[in-house]
């Protein structure tokens, strides 16, 4: 599907502050960047760096003042694929070496709590588990704002029953990691989205693959365009800062073209 | 029930240290002491004292060496009956106003967070509600020796999913109190509990009374004599010192006479 | 010294909501209500019960729409003295029974983890350990509004090194604790507090009494009104409901008759 | 430094369980691997993998009954230099892309709640910033067994002031991140180590590389070879179970050849 994707971050810096936006489509084998335009303060250099394992694209640079950065793209996000419940799971000896990562437990996703309750809740594998947890949190969680915070772990979440996409997809990581199954976050521009903003969502490893899921629902697979990928929103942030900064203006399309 | 009850604590202070003992039967309307004997260290003081809400009666003492305690007694514990379905709960203004300290929140019972599940889980009240959590409990949590500690909460044991006792309790009273029952923890010696030890149970506020309840169902309610109630089990510890000590035996016993 | 105290507090609650209001002078030896009035919405029973142990006085009631409570009063606080450095601190046996449960961690000041800092810190005992808390508090939290909620901890605010009033008391609370010197939590009306507001202090148990100290500095011991007791926040919160409401003006003022 | 490393691990599996070893030198361009020998259990296939980024080995295999596997080399660790108080620190868009991760918190280190403490405490930067935390954490946390468990944080630590390696490293790397400063855990073989054992230690990105630093001061940086780096002891554990398993027995030992 070829998307037009946009995104304007005007953010006020009072005292001159180091920041990484995360903002721009990955350079990953699965989408193509047919165009794309970055348009950033005058007289600012970004230090422009992609990872080499996923291709998530950080822009750095030491901003003051207030600070508009303008991108926009015309991207062909290939043909993604929804998880077949026939998706297979791979010991941890068939796994490829760089996916073992995914499966340990990080910042907002303490899998290791989760061991119990998943072996007691289910006794699928592959892809049927990772869509039956996508049923339970589905049946179980609020999307609700304002009762997480940037502190909000997987556990606090599995107890207060609500939260936002970002603790959608750690609850989700949680237990498909505790399941055996590697998962990552994936920040992204998403189609239909409403209102429309960055999207966060993840992927499993499974038959040899890495496939995309939205345990929100609010966002068709098909339409997302991938930014970042990493261990959870530790991750992908779309802008990180060493010091205090103060949101101005912000917004983010996404159109089929 | 007329229940003969023996605890001996043999225990190792390596320096002068405060103790405080929770071990004798409650002076408690529902229970008889018939008779009783409690047996210390030679030429060691003992402090007594009774908490006039609940007839909870702590021992202290500074003590050094190795120290055996003794007691035995003969009680009475009067008709415990098992909670009702019907049994009527209580809105806020009805409930008697020392009940109301039992509705809120303490150390290993963080019942704000449990709101939502508790919604979402049921709609019943009274009687009906807390047998439903009883139920549930049954159906979730494993009991299992050795996957909690003295810092486990009643969060950590709902994501966990496996405890004793003490951690049974925890999560039966924070889901009371998320329900708007007032819950309080109290302690035990329970007949049939094998093997035998101390047990944890709690009571809840229901049609103008407490009601014992047993969250593990390993003992019948009708078998246990109370030792101390309080909020949960920083109230109720049989043993609490102000440094290191070391257990060298401990034996508890119940039985029918 | 005699002061005139007063709130006003006005909530919406769109459904009928229970409600406990924690915001009269407490009924205790220490101060004389010389004069109080206490302004309801019409129509309304308001349930009070007054906790024997120390004077809190609950005002109970099912609430719905927008509804204005009003307390004035007028009130000697006798003559409360600061805490001085030679204050005695007494051994576990010592104590009277009713205070051993402020020696126990609870909800937000889970003082079981600051024993060894507290060890490491100071070897100091009674008043002269308390001012050293206070004076190590002073120098290490600031006064910051905005990054503590209400489940912070002192466990969190030890790390944050910033909070409010009730964060500095949980603190200070457990530090005490960990002391092995009871600390309970005490919510006041305080003068030359800027702004006025409800304020958060705390008392600890040495040479046979209780002394009220502030652990923030911001308003002088002698110009608070005492109103409720408890473990920590979760007691003596001056308003709790089992429902969502929606503050819509509250105001505190306290002068010098 | 020429070091002659070996370990055993004999455990003991009830069912197939897959397992993830990292026991092997790291193929890490500091240390030269002269000579080494791996034995393992007969006719179990352990499949290998080589993280590209920083040398760390691992070996998988699925694995049941009782099995040891022994790991013998010589290794030249090259010259491991102190790190010097000059040491410079980069600002964000200095820093090479692929260091980036190292500055978020994770799993054991939530190193963004230490930001006003690090603010508060010290006013230095670069090598002689981390310097100063190993001088802070040297004076306050105890070398303690027993205190810590595998769940244990720096969040924990800082506030407990004792553990063991895992939980200096975790405190160590969580103040140099807040600091702005890289830290990766490393896990080694380390000379002079009593008892001998697996080591956890850290390391920090300052003037162009990664400086190895010991938070224990147990073991001369100089002894130290290299076996796996991460972003905490999630990344690094010599054995990692998707099933429980029991340690039947296990040696390490390093000597000067």
């Amino acid at each position: 599907m070829k998307l037009r994707i946009r995104s304007e971050l005007t953010y006020r810096f009072e005292a001159p502050t180091d920041a990484i936006y995360l903002i721009q489509a990955a350079r990953w084998p699965g989408q193509t960047i047919l165009e794309e335009r970055l348009e950033g303060p005058t007289g600012v250099e970004l230090v422009a760096h992609t990872t080499p394992d996923y291709g998530s694209r950080t822009l750095r640079a030491c901003l003051s003042g207030d600070v508009c950065l303008t991108y926009e793209a015309v991207i062909d996000n290939g043909t993604l694929k929804r998880l077949p419940p026939t998706a297979h799971q791979h010991s941890w000896t068939e796994l490829p070496g760089e996916t073992l990562t995914y499966l340990w437990p990080s910042r907002y996703c303490p899998s290791d709590g989760f061991e119990r309750f998943v072996g007691n809740q289910w006794s699928e594998a592959g892809g049927a588990q990772v869509l039956a947890i996508l049923d339970w949190i589905k049946a179980n969680i609020a999307y609700t704002h304002g009762v997480s915070t940037p502190q909000t772990t997987a556990a606090d979440t599995f107890l207060d029953r609500a939260g936002v996409c970002r603790d959608f997809t750690h609850l989700g990581m949680a237990m498909c990691r505790a399941s055996g199954i590697p998962a990552r976050a994936v920040s992204a521009y998403a189609l239909d989205l409403d209102p429309p903003d960055f999207h966060a969502v993840f992927e499993v490893y499974l038959s040899g693959g890495w496939w995309l899921v939205d345990p929100t629902g609010l966002a068709p697979v098909e339409g997302l365009v991938r930014i970042a990928s990493g261990r959870d929103a530790v991750d992908i942030a779309f802008l990180s800062t060493n010091g205090p900064c103060q949101m101005l203006k912000q917004s983010v399309s996404v159109e089929r073209v």
